[in-house]
């Protein structure tokens, strides 16, 4: 969080409009929000009889999966970059 | 993706059941499941009135918004360990 200054930004998410309020760039939620709405897309034709909220939480899995698989290979980054610094 | 075997691990998010299917161990699905319940919560606990589907819509944005965030910290990683190396 760069600043304290509050945006309020309104987007679209698979067909629904939320209003999302934060010290972010619009630029960045509204990138947020599109990545959200390709994943919904992209699990729902795969699952045509899921509802939106098991969709919805689907995709929250799927995000927090990515995330921590991230987190991993930050580690061995960090590993990595304090061998070559000691 | 550590091998090409399939788990079916049952898990409960937000008082519903999901069967999620997938290469990556039992544990690390149920500790994605469970970072899942407690963001949704967390939220929840701030916005009573919403209801399941955009509480998980906004988890997914939460989620997605801290993937974005580590990657961005993972790409000052790689220029630091780049620069190390050069």
């Amino acid at each position: 969080m760069s600043n304290n200054n509050k945006n309020r930004t309104s987007v679209d998410i698979y067909g629904q409009s939320y209003s999302i309020v934060g010290s972010e760039s619009t630029s960045h939620i509204r990138l947020v929000a599109s990545m959200v709405d390709d994943k919904m897309r992209e699990i729902s034709s795969a699952n045509p009889a899921l509802d939106t909220s098991k969709l919805a939480v689907l995709t929250a899995v799927n995000a927090v999966h990515d995330y921590l698989k991230l987190k991993e290979e930050m580690e061995e980054l960090e590993k990595e970059l304090k061998k070559l610094r000691d």
